[in-house]
């Protein structure tokens, strides 16, 4: 694990040479595929400094997304919800980001991923792995059921983003964000926790 | 009327020519802007030529997005339901075309739009003012509540489509037809005929 750090450590470019390495080793191998040290050796520095710019892995591909929002604290807030009310913070939660100044770039990498399926693969594994699944196992949902109600919840959220930030579908396009909640966040709850599979 | 009709009206080329001018208009123009007059023009042929080749206009549309579907007849079969059965009709009804031969093309201008505006507007007003708006209509739905319901429904379907056809997310990518009916028929039921607006 020595490393070829011959870059200080305070260097404003080796942070950038980090990000840069990052973005590539991500859409590369895809979120799960690309590892820390994979994109330590790329950046030709220490795994080590890798972790104490980013943190971990969710937290670099954020910032190599340009993307700057606490997933951590985005899924306790979903999950401090009633359990009735986990749709509803759901979306909320996620509008809250498309709507940000952060937004922007997360609407930039879903543009990206609609022409090129390695991002289309990162996007998908960040998405479902470090947001997705962290609530389905919060809400302690059955691990049969949970691919399917990920993506179907994915569905709706990228079906929502898609209208509002890139068709510009009015009025999805200029509507308050609570009235967005108040149409989407039903389905969502029922996606997570309702009925979604045909009787047999 | 008289037109530049050099061309015989029997002609293979005749039809290329229009169906060359019918996308370049509506694509500059968006679907409710571009005209059949203009269109003939645009191919130096007599409009009645174009009705002759195509019909109308959303038939033109259709040819010149290579989607050859009979959207007369999936209107029907969508408004022949019994009114709290609307959603999941809808929902097998555009899946199918989705899933069908036609579905690449329809997928094509579905990414195309994900990355150039005019296109985007284009896709937009013919699903809205051909599809969803006689939907709607056939429904007697609120005037006022329309635009905000067809909106949502666009949401839920195109969020579908890129998750099953250009993000390839499974199980969505690969479930049954069925599956898919069973679990977004519910949503776009609400949507369509629903509580969707928040409480005041």
């Amino acid at each position: 694990m020595a490393g070829r750090t011959g870059r200080r450590p305070g260097d404003t470019s080796t942070r950038d040479q980090i990000l840069a390495a990052a973005r590539e080793a991500f859409a590369e191998k895809g979120y799960d595929g690309a590892s820390i040290r994979g994109i330590a050796a790329g950046a030709g520095v220490d795994p080590a400094l890798v972790h104490h710019y980013f943190g971990t892995k969710d937290k670099l591909f954020l910032a190599g997304m340009n993307v700057p929002i606490d997933l951590d604290a985005l899924v306790k807030q979903v999950l401090g919800a009633p359990r009735d009310e986990v749709g509803v913070r759901l979306v909320r939660a996620m509008v809250g980001v498309w709507d940000s100044p952060a937004g922007a770039s997360a609407v930039a990498v879903l543009r990206s991923a609609m022409s090129n399926v390695e991002i289309a693969r990162m996007m998908r594994e960040f998405i479902v792995s470090q947001l997705l699944s962290r609530v389905i196992a919060g809400l302690g949902i059955d691990r049969a059921e949970a691919p399917l109600r990920t993506a179907l919840v994915l569905s709706q959220v990228v079906g929502v983003a898609v209208t509002r930030h890139v068709l510009h579908l009015d009025p999805i396009a200029s509507i308050d964000a609570e009235q967005l909640v108040a149409a989407i966040g039903p389905t969502v709850q029922r996606y997570l926790t309702g009925d979604v599979l045909p009787p047999r």
